[in-house]
C-alpha cells in the first residue's frame, strides 16, 4: 500500500469518534419526506468546513415535470434543498460521484421501536434510529473518506462530486435534478445498505396502486353488499402468484442467494370508512421489482394482464375489473459490466481493508443508480455499510465498525480512481 | 274504522306533498356525524309549528361518560343537539315514544352515486339521497302522523314523545341521553327501514377493532419482514368461519328468511403507510351481530377465543397475538313478547291500511330500541318504510308511497295506543 494511502487510513483510525458523532447528529434530525431541511443543514455545514464548492438549490417542479423519468407526486420542494458539493481536481483525472440520499422513510408503528425512532442511541457498537442504515451511515462514510483525503493534504486529479439528495425513497427526483443540472462523472458510488456487499446490478422497481370495487350495504345485512376487502384479498393472492411466476424466470447467478429476486410488495391496503358498512372500495399500494434486464413497460404489462385474468376466478371482476395506476416513485434497474474498472478498484480496496473477498450480488432494490446510469450514462456501483434487512424496519441501526471500514474502502477507491496529483 | 280515524287518514291523503317536501328538505341537509345541526333545525321548526313542548339540548359528555352503556368515541356534541318534543295528553292514557335518528352514515365512494348524495332528487315515486331510507323517511312518517292527528283536532289521553336523536349510527348516545334525562313511556316505535316488516326482536351489535402485527422491512427484501396485510387476511378468514359457526346455532323461526342472522361485518381494513415497506401493523374494524337471546359479553368472549386459536394455524400469532378492542358503537339486542299489546295494535293498523298481514321478523341490525328497552325498560317495536338493502349503500332511496302508508299505519297506532280523549 502506498504511503499516502497509509496516511489516509491512519487519519480515519484516529478520527472515528468524529464520524460517529456526525452520524448521531444526522439521525437525530427527522428527515422524512418534506422535512429534509434540518438534516441537509448539517450536510451543508460539513461540506463548507471541508472547503467544497457548494451548490444548494430547491428542485423546480415545473422544470422537472416535463422529464419522462420524473415520477413524483410531490409538488412543493420549498425549503428542502438538494446539495452537490465538489472537490475540484487538478485536471486530467477520472471524476467520481459519491451519492447519498438524506430522506428517510416513515417510522411505522412507533410502538415497535424500543426507543425514540430518532434517538441516535449508541449501544454495543451500534447506532440506532430511522435512517442510520438507510442511508445516513453510508453518507457519513463518504464524507469521512473525503475529509481524510483532504486533511491528509492529498490533491486529486479528477473531480469528486459529493451529492446529498432528497426524494430517493419516493423515486429519485433529487438525483434526477442533479443530472439535469449537468452533474456527470466517469463513475459513481452509492453507499446504500448492502451489508458490505458490492452490487454491480440493481433491481428496478415502481409503485402501483390498484383500485378494487365492492358494493356497499349495511353491515347487518352484509349479504346485500359485496365486500371490497374480500375482493382485495383475491387481488393480493393473485399478486403473490404473479410474483412466483416472475421469479421463476430469474436465472442470473448474481441472484442465486436471494430468496425473491424481484418481489411484489403489498405495502398498503386501505378499505372502508365505517365499521357497520360493507366497504365499496379498496385501494392497494405496493412496489413491483423489475429485473435488471427487463423494461419497466413489460413488467407493467404483465401485472395488468394478471389482474385482467381475475375475472376467470370470480365473475364479480368481469363487471368490476380492478384498475391499476403506476404512480409516484419509480427506480430504473441498473447494470454495469462485471469487469468495469470502478468495480475492480472497489473490490481491490475492499480486499485491502477487509482482508477477504467481497461478495458480489445483484441488489434486491432499485437505487438512484438507475437514474445516474440511465439518464446520466454514468457507471454506478452500489456498496455500503448498512444492514439491508433493517432498512425501513423498526429499531433500524448500523454497526459503526462497518461504517468506518466502508469509509476506508471508499477513501482508497476515490484515490485509486481519481489519482493523486503529483 | 272510527270516524276520527277516517278524518286523520283523509288529512294524510290530502297532505302527501307536504310530507314529501319535508323529506326532501331533510335529505338535502347532510347530517353525517358532527354535522347534525342543520337537519335538526328543520326538525325543531317543524315541532314548533305543531305546538309541541320542545326540549333541545346538547349531550354532556362528562355526564354520560360514567354510564356503563355509553359506548361513544365522540367527545364534542357542541352545536348538534338532541331533540325531544312532547304532545301532552289529557291524562290516564298510555304514553308512546316515537324515535328517529337524524344522523346518517358517510356517503362512501361518491363515484358510485348517480347523483349528488344529498340531492333529494325525486324520480318514479322514489326520493334519492343519503338518509332517505335510513331513516329520515321513517322520521317524516312519524311527524306526518302527529300532524294529521293534531290538525284533525284530536286530543289524546296519553303523551306522545317525538324524539329526533343524534348518534344512532355510532352506538346510541343520543337515545341514551333521552332516557337518562328521564324520558320514558309505555311503549315505543322506531321507524328504521324494515321494508314495512314488523320487528319485535332486534339483533344487537357492537364494533370491534382488531390489531394485527407484522414485521416491517424494505419491500425489495420483503422476505425479511412479515406482512401485516397477509396476516390480517388470515384474521378476516377466521372471522368468516366464526360467523358461520355462530349462525348455525340460530334456530329462532323469526330469522328463517334471513341469510345471515347475526353477521360479522369487516367494515374497515387499514394497513401500511409506504408502498415500498412491508407493513408492520393492520387494523381491522367491524361490526359483530349479537343474537336477541345472547349477551354482549358472551359474544365478545367467543370472538376473543376464536382469535386466540389463530396460533394453531400460524405460529406467528403465538408471539404476536391479534388484539381486539370493543370500541365506539354498541347496540343492545331487543326483544318484546309477540303478544304484546303494542305489537298487536301495530299489526292491526297495518292490516287496516295495507289490507294484508304484516311480515313479522327479527331485525338484522340493532337499533336504539336496545337502549330504550334495556335502560329505559320500554317495550319497543321497530317498523318503518325504508328499504333495508339500501341503508348505508350508494344511491340510497325510499319509495314515497310506502313512507305515506307507514304514516297512516303509525297514526292509527298512536290513536289506538294513546286513545282519544272524550
Amino acid at each position: 500500500m502506498l504511503e499516502y494511502e497509509h496516511l489516509v487510513r491512519k487519519w480515519l483510525k484516529e478520527n472515528q469518534t468524529k464520524g460517529i458523532k456526525l452520524l448521531q447528529l444526522l439521525v437525530q434530525e427527522n428527515s422524512t419526506r418534506g422535512k429534509e431541511s434540518s438534516a441537509q443543514a448539517i450536510m451543508i455545514e460539513k461540506c463548507r468546513q471541508l472547503g467544497l464548492q457548494l451548490d444548494i438549490w430547491e428542485i423546480d417542479h415545473n422544470e422537472l415535470v416535463r422529464h419522462p423519468l420524473f415520477f413524483c407526486d410531490r409538488k412543493d420542494f420549498n425549503g428542502n434543498p438538494n446539495v452537490v458539493a465538489v472537490l475540484k481536481g487538478t485536471g486530467d483525472g477520472r471524476s467520481l460521484i459519491l451519492n447519498g440520499h438524506i430522506d428517510v422513510v416513515p417510522v411505522g408503528d412507533e410502538q415497535n421501536w424500543k426507543r425514540d425512532p430518532f434517538s441516535g442511541h449508541i449501544e454495543a457498537g451500534k447506532l440506532y434510529g430511522r435512517g442510520s442504515t438507510d442511508m445516513k451511515g453510508g453518507t457519513v462514510a463518504l464524507l469521512l473518506a473525503l475529509e481524510a483525503i483532504i486533511q491528509s493534504g492529498i490533491h486529486l486529479k479528477g473531480d469528486v462530486l459529493f451529492q446529498s439528495v432528497i426524494e430517493e425513497e419516493s423515486g429519485g427526483a433529487g438525483t434526477l435534478a442533479t443530472v439535469l443540472k449537468g452533474y456527470r462523472a466517469d463513475g459513481a458510488i452509492i453507499p446504500e445498505p448492502t451489508n458490505m456487499k458490492i452490487f454491480p446490478k440493481q433491481q428496478g422497481s415502481m409503485w402501483f396502486r390498484i383500485h378494487v370495487k365492492g358494493k356497499s350495504a349495511h353491515g347487518g345485512t352484509r349479504y346485500e353488499g359485496v365486500s371490497a376487502i374480500e375482493k382485495s384479498m383475491m387481488v393480493v393472492q393473485r399478486l403473490a402468484e404473479l410474483e412466483k411466476e416472475r421469479n421463476q424466470r430469474i436465472t442470473d447467478p448474481l441472484y442465486e442467494k436471494i430468496p425473491i429476486p424481484i418481489p411484489i410488495n403489498v405495502g398498503k391496503l386501505k378499505s372502508g370508512n365505517w365499521p357497520s358498512s360493507v366497504p365499496d372500495e379498496a385501494v392497494i399500494e405496493g412496489r413491483m421489482g423489475v429485473a435488471p434486464d427487463e423494461t419497466m413497460e413489460s413488467a407493467q404489462k404483465e401485472m395488468e394482464n394478471c389482474l385482467a385474468q381475475l375475472s376467470k376466478y370470480d365473475s364479480w371482476f368481469l363487471e368490476n375489473p380492478p384498475f391499476v395506476e403506476w404512480f409516484g416513485a419509480r427506480w430504473l434497474p441498473g447494470n454495469i459490466e462485471e469487469d468495469h474498472p470502478l468495480q475492480k478498484i472497489l473490490s481491490e480496496s475492499f480486499r485491502d481493508v477487509k482482508k477477504e473477498d467481497p461478495i458480489i450480488e445483484a441488489s434486491p432494490w432499485g437505487t438512484d443508480g438507475g437514474i445516474l446510469s440511465n439518464v446520466g450514462n454514468i457507471p454506478v456501483v452500489v456498496f455500503g455499510p448498512g444492514i439491508t434487512e433493517l432498512a425501513h424496519d423498526a429499531n433500524e441501526h448500523i454497526v459503526l465498525e462497518e461504517m468506518l471500514q466502508a469509509s476506508e474502502i471508499i477513501a482508497l477507491t476515490i484515490m485509486r480512481w481519481c489519482e493523486p496529483a503529483k
